[in-house]
């Protein structure tokens, strides 16, 4: 049986001490490089398969450096300080740059801890939506590479159809909120890895608030999980309801924040971004 | 003339290549560490002391990865990555543990950007307050060192009177939101790394929310900067109005998604961090 084209892309192979080989391909392929929410996954994947890993992952932050090329890429993750119940990494990625010399491409910093039982709860109900069967699918084959990979049923706040600096939206509520249904496609039971790269799905807010397609790109995604194996592993190919809005534009960088919710409406992940755009 | 607290608590040493030398005082102290703002800031002020950096912060994640003990450190910043207009930092804090031995006892990343004019906007309108004068300040003398450096003007979602387990606030909005006008104390003109103290003043979200006095800590934060260093100038001693909401409470762990405006309204900051909890 052919690996999912999730587990193809975030793929590693041990390499030595910390270090670890991978494969940059065209399976999720943006405009001028890897989808980010792939090497954000990739980042985290090679502190989760490194023997040393304590626990499950809590926080994530990568920084995306340069755009990775299609071809091989190193990935080193250190532990730099193990606590009883909490252990701090820092990852990075390289790439031979035209000359062959080793150039950074990602760093990140991975917070990895032992889950115990304590009181809890949620600030942020899932808000009332339709079902994902009762929401049409947005339809393909999209030019964007990546997009094929996964399925979206958007709900509110979809791309704009016509760029003509002319926002469909209004009102401070409204201006910059995305909602909608996603899920692997074809169909991968949920785990931190791919929560990861879904933490990553929603395009810049930046054309939703402008109705332009201004040129954009993250260069920085913190990731906080809020579940434990077994609950991913209870969400299984279910879909899950992402929110994603803008808070500030500023002399060009923007922040989003978002969460995802399983299906049942469990929130399983808060995260946050800023994003360079260009004009 | 005595240099401001602050300033005494971040100041570095240059000790060598990408390597600075700081002293952890009583100054800002809060339980067993310093108030993990100051070590947030000291990280962001290794940085900007150094002489390869390039424009202004616009991203900053500390992970805390020990408390520091009174006495030296090092902090070493490193830049992995110089593109056109942004840069890629790295940073750890060390301290020797009781045998001598360097330990880690903060990672951070920093992003280091030029800005330019573009097109702008908030999606974080300051909420209608009543201007600071009219605000009771919190009375002192604190019996937590560092809150003595902060004047502090609570507006809603203060700490708790009376730890009996009965929160004040009820309603999935009110439940762990806290509003407050703040700024150091004595008053001392804004900057990037005093920004980034005051963006930490908040205490666990976790009190609020159980009215209990819940072993916490903060583990990860990530700051946000939506203002360059003249609009900071340009606030000079003023207020900030900080307001903070807890997201998900999960098995020892809860995130925090924080705004600060300037007095006139202007968004300065996002933050959000993660923070450990015992029980």
């Amino acid at each position: 049986m052919q690996p999912h084209p999730f587990d193809q892309a975030i793929h590693l192979e041990p390499h030595g001490p910390d270090v670890f080989a991978g494969h940059s391909g065209p399976g999720y392929w943006n405009m001028v490089g890897p989808f980010g929410g792939i090497t954000a996954a990739t980042a985290l994947n090679a502190v989760m398969r490194h023997p040393a890993a304590l626990g499950e992952p809590v926080s994530l932050t990568v920084n995306f450096a340069h755009a990775l090329a299609q071809g091989p890429f190193s990935a080193t993750a250190r532990a730099l300080r193990t606590n009883r119940s909490t252990q701090h990494w820092t990852v990075e990625l390289q790439q031979p740059d035209g000359a062959g010399a080793a150039q950074t491409v990602l760093t990140a910093t991975v917070l990895m801890g032992v889950r115990r039982d304590t009181w809890g709860a949620s600030d942020v109900p899932m808000p009332p939506v339709p079902a994902p069967e009762l929401v049409p699918r947005l339809e393909g084959p999209a030019q964007i590479e990546w997009l094929n990979r996964y399925e979206a049923r958007p709900l509110a706040g979809a791309i704009p159809r016509q760029w003509d600096g002319q926002p469909n939206q209004a009102g401070p509520d409204a201006a910059s909120l995305s909602r909608l249904w996603m899920r692997d496609h074809p169909p991968r039971a949920l785990d931190f890895c791919s929560l990861t790269a879904l933490a990553d799905f929603f395009f810049p807010r930046v054309f939703l608030r402008r109705a332009s397609r201004v040129p954009a790109g993250t260069v920085s995604m913190t990731v906080y999980f809020h579940a434990d194996g077994a609950t991913l592993q209870s969400c299984g190919t279910g879909y899950l309801l992402g929110q994603a809005r803008g808070q500030v534009f500023y002399k060009g960088f923007f922040d989003q924040s978002a969460v995802l919710w399983s299906q049942a409406g469990t929130p399983l992940v808060t995260s946050s971004q800023i994003v360079y755009y260009k004009e």
